[in-house]
């Protein structure tokens, strides 16, 4: 399969079906973009009614053509592309992009299209990228490929660009060129009938000319392999995507705190975030990252130094870095004494250092130089405001000549002088990364900081407990072809039992008197009492909880409360069944833990903090299961109140350890039993004491 | 006061002393920009050294000019300025600009020459721009004048841009002018030896030339007058603030909870906020809502339409306009029917509208004026991804056309084809604002919004209660000349009890078993025991509090228990100087309300999550005092517990009207007693029920 995309990102020989001899039509601009950008290869053009297409000779059909093809690019009219892929295999031509539009796109005739083509291309083996795309370029200088119709001159770079969307691409394309941005390749997957993003993606991993990967997605075919390829590839090269990318799921409506917690872009985030993907929301912001990726080595540290001739944008530059996690140290005291050499003494020698606006390219060149030699940081930021009376140019290609080669991370921020860009790109092309404005520079070494970060977090390992599966099994065989339930709590306490989920112990008591005083006689004081009923699902809100409860005495006069609050709700009270007893427990904090079942990713596992306050902060957390040892730590980590969990005002903190293997033996449960839709356990109870770790409630929906 | 800075901005005549003939220098550059800009009024050089500076007779003195001057521009070296001043005196000029630098900002010779600048233009009843400043642009066209050294022609417009950092201003002019930004006025005040932000927005408010105001402040000299001018401002003019401005207040170590909050940045956004202004991050960000604000009309409802030819934009526009606090609404059948008649039937007619790339000017024009005219919709960006056949400045034309003189907020985002903004212009000068992609556009729309929410906002009153003034001022005598300290615990009480804020009752007892007993006779069970000792700060964290005490038996173990607890944490018994006792508080919500006293902002009151929480979520809110009623509102109304205050799981809101009546009071007692440097209630219990709305814990630091 990898040979195939060799020939989508590097063929030799390219047919162009479909190239018309017109000017101005779609595939004129194609094969004149590839004459432009100097395509290494050879071009066809297939055209029955030419004789040549851009002075090349134009062919009938592709069995005309004498010589290989690698690729085919196929830009004809909608009907006449299936047949066209017929000619394809005849000519053993196995890579295929197809940019006509028309199919899924357009509706059911379109789809009902693809859906042959489809078919089509399974049986020949071909590969397809599109329909209803705009092409591919390779900027590999052996290559030299813009096979797109958007007029532009890419500069070559090391960064890859996936897109699902046509326009968008389009645009980006303009965008990087007039940014100074370098591609390495980029490709436009329209339908994705058959090369998705995830393609594309594991044939990027280990491709040589791509540094960073870009990603538009506005849906995702397959979100668990996403995050099981992001996950593996992030460890080497760092995953860029736009906010935009949703599923359909969580849109569902859903019954579970932890579903009604679980929204699309929730589930989203919880798998970019696993896969160790970079999200972003806007195309400037997934490119002046990217710029800084390709353009600058990773930073060893977060220390960061500043280098400027103009205190106002060096105070934006130190907001902004602090706000993304870096920090802004103390210079040694010999760079210190350095700088004093060359820069007035009204200069700042404290970080930021300011060598005032009477610096020039030399003055600039050699600050650089000693600022980067500084052991104090890992990071070299300078910033250049327009100077008074020199050329900008210069002092920026003197600042470029002395981060060649340097051993960390450099970014150049121009301060709105982009303009000579093209003229500095001449005196120097190998040059860091180039900023308008400090504030995102300051974000994109604060990302690369993290992103080194993640790299250097282990893999971790899918624990496997030894629990009672076979008993699950047969709970659920109750409940075969129910469809969509709730388990009764006697069930839920059960499975979670066998799979050693602390369950808090509970009785069940009818409503007459002696029958919850013997329940209590076995559980023990102090104790709550619960209303039980089919159709009392907010227990709480009726009045039907009654906590701390300490003698038989207390526990007789809090049924007879329970039903004068569900009286005074207009409650009939035969929807109560009974009452449920389960032991008091003090103190601990109330998490919240559950798992969601989302169509398209899967499970995913939720932590957080629990009780009155899930609704108001949403302190909670997911990821895809199976969840490694490694990932259930970091899940519990990740939560706000992760600072309420270690102990505050001399508390002791939870049993994390215990949290995790939790965590892990829910992550599990699900694996083992994919029916299982939903489960929240809210409250559960953690403090340092793991005898006092408690669920205290409980809920599981299965789809049986 | 107002007719000298009219001088300032609208003069009729400029001398421009120290200006240079020599090219390149700064004062040569500055009268070149003035003369290539066309201002309308006449130039004055002065320089004894020069016949001509550009072609205009040069004067060697002020006093050699027969002609009134306006407005003198210094650009002397530095020695020579107060001698200037002398000089503009008696020349009876009374508007001046000090380009020069080498004052404050150099250090201490520095500083103390400007404090001789300062001290001469007092006397001479002079106002001064500057020192170390880069000038003052106009662009009203009776005046056109770019008297800034920075090269440059500024398009006119109605953005008003104030600026502390040179270096960033130049930057912004370049920004502004690239991209198609207008600018009525530009001011770069320097060292603020005179003239500072407050008095440029004083003097803008009325303008009729600034339509919205922008700022770059590094520092703010009085905040609270910054607070009380933009609260007015905002009411008509949007003012926008880039957030590197800080007061150094919040950096002091602080010993109360609600110091501990208040940070540098937190007391920034609180008077921002106050003030109606919107903060920004980024100078783009600032500059993306101006043109915003200056081309387009205030939304007159959250109610988003978007016309595009491609869907992925739309996608980007319809996730942060939903951010941002936008609705996508339907339109209505009657446009979809309209739009049916010139749109293919490929097309989507919901909301986000896609007309397909094959839409061209004439579509797209017709398509934008009846989306225009439906009444679901306040605000419509017209989207325009890159045209395949067509031009992109002949269809954004038809647009601009299409939008001219509608009644409606319009954005237009071109999708990175920013370059056709020059030829555009000439087409059609009067455009909505343009940007390159369409999350910026959908974030000004929904900013434009909160604004125009803000502006319906009503002033509010300032409350007066009846209090017992003179029994605080008699309380505090007591500790007159003792410095920073902390009022004893009774003393609290009785002050906050002098202004009817709800501090519980309760007894102090030696460690002496009938002394507690006693106290518990007159106060009732259920109590607290708390542990009373001066070093005794954190009670909890030593095991000093213990709650729900139910009789004396279980009172007299408590003691024993907390003695115990203190030996364990290795704490003296000698410590101990007895126990607090005070009636046990069951329900309600633990809040934390306090003031804090910022070294310039003054008093900010603060309400917020009390209890454990408050260290987690930082969930809290500052306001400047005095606050009125509507303030006290949105200050309860501003935190993200408000949802829990309303009440979760069928719990009663809490007494919100009482919430806001001790915000009030305690503003007033600040108000009363500037002394009073920090308060803290924390927690302040609030429940549905007025009665057991209780103060717990109570701290008041004074400076006396």
């Amino acid at each position: 399969m990898s040979s195939q995309l060799d020939k989508i990102f590097y063929p030799k020989s390219v047919a162009v079906v479909g190239a018309s001899s017109k000017p101005s039509t779609l595939s004129w601009e194609l094969v004149n973009n590839m004459l432009k950008y100097g395509y290494t290869g050879k071009i066809f053009p297939v055209n029955p009614k030419a004789d040549a297409v851009h002075s090349i000779k134009s062919y009938p059909s592709l069995m005309a053509i004498k010589d290989d093809i690698d690729l085919a690019i196929i830009m004809l009219p909608r009907d006449m592309v299936l047949q066209a892929i017929d000619d394809c295999h005849k000519k053993k031509i196995t890579s295929v992009v197809v940019i006509t539009a028309g199919f899924k796109e357009v509706g059911n005739e379109g789809a009902e299209l693809e859906k042959l083509l489809v078919e089509k291309i399974k049986k020949y083996k071909i590969r397809l990228v599109g329909p209803n795309c705009m092409g591919i370029i390779n900027t590999n200088q052996n290559i030299k490929m813009n096979a797109a119709f958007v007029l532009g001159t890419p500069i070559h770079g090391g960064i890859g660009f996936v897109s699902q969307s046509g326009a968008l691409g389009a645009a980006v394309l303009k965008t990087v060129e007039q940014n100074d941005i370098g591609l390495a390749q980029f490709i436009s997957i329209g339908n994705k009938a058959d090369i998705s993003g995830n393609v594309v993606l594991e044939y990027w991993k280990d491709n040589p000319d791509i540094k960073v990967i870009t990603v538009y997605l506005e849906s995702f075919g397959q979100p668990k392999k996403f995050m099981e390829i992001t996950r593996e590839i992030t460890k080497t090269k760092p995953v860029i995507v736009i906010k935009s990318a949703r599923t359909a799921a969580g849109m569902k409506a859903a019954s579970s705190h932890t579903g009604a917690l679980a929204g699309a872009d929730t589930v989203v985030d919880a798998f970019l975030e696993q896969g160790g993907v970079i999200r972003v929301n806007t195309v400037d912001e997934m490119f002046d990252l990217a710029k800084a990726f390709d353009r600058s080595m990773l930073p060893k540290g977060n220390r960061l130094g500043i280098l400027t001739n103009a205190g106002g944008p060096a105070i934006l530059a130190v907001d902004e870095a602090e706000k993304s996690g870096l920090l802004i140290p103390e210079i040694s005291e010999e760079t210190k004494n350095k700088l004093r050499e060359i820069a007035p003494k009204e200069a700042s020698f404290n970080n930021p250092v300011d060598i005032l606006p009477s610096a020039d390219a030399k003055v600039y060149g050699m600050a650089t130089s000693m600022m980067l030699e500084d052991k104090n940081i890992d990071s070299l930021m300078v910033i250049l405001g327009p100077p008074l009376m020199y050329d900008t140019a210069e002092i920026a290609c003197s600042i470029c000549r002395a981060a060649k080669n340097a051993d960390k991370n450099v970014t150049l921020v121009l301060m709105s002088q982009d303009d000579i860009i093209p003229k500095l790109r001449k005196m120097e092309a190998e040059h860091p990364p180039i900023f308008r404005f400090p504030e995102s520079a300051a974000r994109a070494i604060g990302e690369m900081w993290s992103y080194k970060q993640w790299q250097a977090v282990p893999t971790g390992k899918i624990k496997h407990f030894d629990v009672n599966k076979a008993k699950v099994r047969k709970i659920l065989n109750c409940y075969k072809n129910k469809g969509e339930i709730y388990l009764p709590f006697n069930a839920v306490c059960e499975v979670l039992k066998s799979y050693e989920l602390p369950i808090i112990d509970s009785g069940f008591a009818k409503y007459d008197v002696n029958c919850s005083v013997e329940v209590a006689k076995v559980l023990g004081y102090p104790l709550v009492l619960k209303a039980v009923g089919k159709d009392l699902i907010h227990k709480t809100e009726i009045g039907g909880v009654v906590i701390d409860i300490h003698n038989d005495e207390e526990l007789v006069r809090s049924e007879t409360r329970i039903i004068d609050n569900m009286a005074k709700k207009g409650i009939d009270k035969n929807k109560l069944e009974g009452f449920l007893l389960q032991p008091y427990v003090r103190g601990g904090i109330e998490t919240i833990m559950g798992v969601f079942k989302d169509p398209k990713a899967g499970h995913l596992v939720m932590f957080g903090l629990g009780g009155v306050y899930v609704e108001v902060f949403k302190d909670v957390k997911f990821k895809l299961t199976p969840i490694s040892d490694i990932e259930a730590k970091s899940l519990v980590r990740s939560v706000q109140s992760y600072k309420l969990f270690k102990g505050v005002r001399g508390n002791p903190p939870i049993d994390f350890e215990y949290v995790e293997e939790n965590l892990m033996r829910l992550s599990q449960l699900v694996e083992d039993f994919p029916e299982i839709e939903e489960i929240d356990f809210n409250p559960f109870v953690f403090s340092h004491d793991r005898e006092k770790c408690k669920i205290l409630d409980a809920r599981i929906k299965v789809n049986l």
